[in-house]
């Protein structure tokens, strides 16, 4: 795995991040005019294509960032623009994450962008990841994983960011939050959307021994939720998505809500109190 | 399931809750001589129907309120005043609830009752059912649900409310919390309650898509602890409740005290403070 | 059970805790030379026995007080000091306990400590309980549990603060926070360690009723992670050892730190401070 990751995408830093305005989770309904436009486009990108089917309001975002969709700022970046993107689009209510790439989903975060770099670009890189994880973890839309290859580390941290995860039947793909083994420390949140999804036993043998799970074992943890043939991986995950809209929009957004807010105890602050805001709305009938 | 609740009980508001004092959770020392009388002629209602062993000392409540159980405000509050009174009986150290109906346990909220309603009148509804949850939930009796047909919505929250469950081997019958399918957001209370019984992921999916689980089905994720057949589902939960009897009830409900104030965040005010001091006399040699 | 922890160990109280400066968890650095020197020796005692193998780091602590390793003051002294020693001691990576006695691992907290005691004598037991429960959960080292005959109450608190647990496969031999049976109440930092182990279901079951496993059913609820025969116990905790100590230490000892500061709500605070440094120090990038 250390192998994969040194050998992973070295792109440097492309100064997109700025156009990313952090705390900007504005309501879906103030929709700029541009993002719109490019979104009706079906923007394309050399890391990142996105489809959006307007029939049926599901987006298919495809990594394409050969050899190994690397984490890097790059491809966090775009990443990034994309789910704000859809995030905004009206039309948009649920998003299948997956990748083009032969045998992997995504090898994770690039190490080159922690390896010999400054403090103030290391705090940029972390930013971006988390970003990363608080669009996904933090999402209107119900998000699907179709996880068709191996998916270690950050990889695995995208897939758990998700509502569901579905992963290719072989036992040769693995998934895991293996940071452990190269000597870098899981970060909290990491930790907590890994206990949300499997529980603190198998999370903690899972983080203090860097674990990597072949598709079978995931399974068995839970850390996938079901497990199809390779060529079915995107329809099941399709099939699955109607499922998930014919709940109304507005009770299973909250319903979220409750959970990031009171399952993970370091959120960033400005992000909290605005879930916040949506869950008192709700309560204040219950209190 | 929504048919189900749309045809269920439609009562009128009887005020019978203003006999209620809400945050009277005396404890069972001081018993008004006037409820123990009460309880000693097993007072039956046309709700409900109590009857208390005095020789075993378990009561025996039975929900009788045709066709489906419905938890209208009405029901709520007689089932409050009899949970009252068999809590300060001190002669009673153990519950089973349980329904005379065919083929329903509870079929939950009274839907009717959160319709066209004014907020004052809403509030009072959630009032009742939220002080139903802390009166089961924070019980210092033995309770045993004996769920003897389906129970979906705030009929599993009366179950997962009380210590064990033992429910029908009927694959027809369900039970869950289904409230999303119905766009309505379950509160955190009624997450809390079952993130404690199935843990969180089980409960995330089960709360984000309003699923209903068939009886086996529910006893695999731990939704309820034991399957009987139909006609052993009251000898069984009365064999299981010895076995709780056997347990000194000081330490057992002093156990259950620790649990409710760490695992359920966002309990009133009054009801954590009452709840801290039975702790804090017992850690004060642990801290 | 209670038969057993009747006719356990009444040792008197020794003095040796003045010793030990309860709060004095330094850094692995500041070594005292007379620790190191006892270290060195391989010290051995009347209750306790550590050999501790230079070449591998790996020290095996070996329980031996006839009848039933009862945990009296004097012997959670003599354990604490021991536990001490080795944190202190660089050479020392990874901590295997285990009994010298047949069929029983550790019989829990001796009971004659707790009746007819003085307030004062009661508290200085139950200090000295915690301060065992903090320096096995808070350790350094990677520790395994080698659980070669039965482990009740304060036994079975003593394996599940250990990072593994191995146990012999007998059903003859049990493990479980049965202390309720006895009409004791577990403090919430017994229930907090066993729900992070097996979850809050099995957890709250096991404690209101005070539950005792046989080895197979508390395999299944994760209660102990392994079952080995008898002859196989301490070698396969050796190869396992091997397998922690493959991961980085700081890695793994920052994710334990994470852990337990997020999981545990009533540490002491001096204990929490001191590891929310340790992990403020990694969490510098994100938030």
């Amino acid at each position: 795995m250390a192998n994969v990751l040194r050998n992973s995408a070295k792109f440097g830093f492309s100064g997109v991040l700025s156009q990313l305005s952090i705390h900007s989770r504005h309501g879906r309904e103030c929709v700029s005019p541009c993002f719109s436009l490019q979104q009706r486009n079906n923007s394309t990108s050399p890391k990142i294509k996105v489809d959006l089917d307007s029939s049926t309001g599901v987006a298919v975002l495809r990594m394409q960032s050969p050899p190994v969709n690397s984490l890097s700022l790059d491809f966090l970046t775009e990443f990034c623009i994309n789910l704000e993107k859809l995030e905004m689009d009206r039309s948009c209510r649920g998003l299948i994450i997956t990748s083009t790439l032969s045998k992997v989903f995504s090898a994770g975060l690039d190490i080159m962008e922690m390896y010999g770099k400054s403090p103030e670009r290391c705090g940029e890189f972390w930013k971006a990841v988390q970003e990363m994880w608080l669009k996904l973890y933090g999402s209107n839309m119900a998000t699907i994983a179709a996880i068709n290859g191996s998916s270690p580390a950050g990889g695995c941290l995208m897939s758990i960011g998700c509502d569901y995860r579905i992963m290719v039947d072989n036992p040769r793909y693995s998934i895991g939050l293996n940071e452990t083994q190269l000597g870098i420390v899981a970060p909290f949140w990491f930790k907590d959307t890994l206990v949300n999804t499997v529980g603190n036993r198998a999370a903690e043998l899972s983080l203090e021994l860097g674990l990597l799970y072949s598709a079978p074992d995931a399974l068995k943890i839970g850390l996938v939720d079901q497990l199809v043939p390779e060529d079915q991986v995107l329809s099941t995950a399709q099939d699955t998505m109607s499922k998930w809209l014919a709940i109304p929009d507005h009770a299973r957004q909250i319903d979220q809500c409750v959970y990031i807010i009171y399952n993970t105890s370091p959120l960033p602050l400005d992000h909290a109190r605005q879930m916040d805001q949506c869950v008192i709305s709700v309560c204040i009938y219950y209190i």
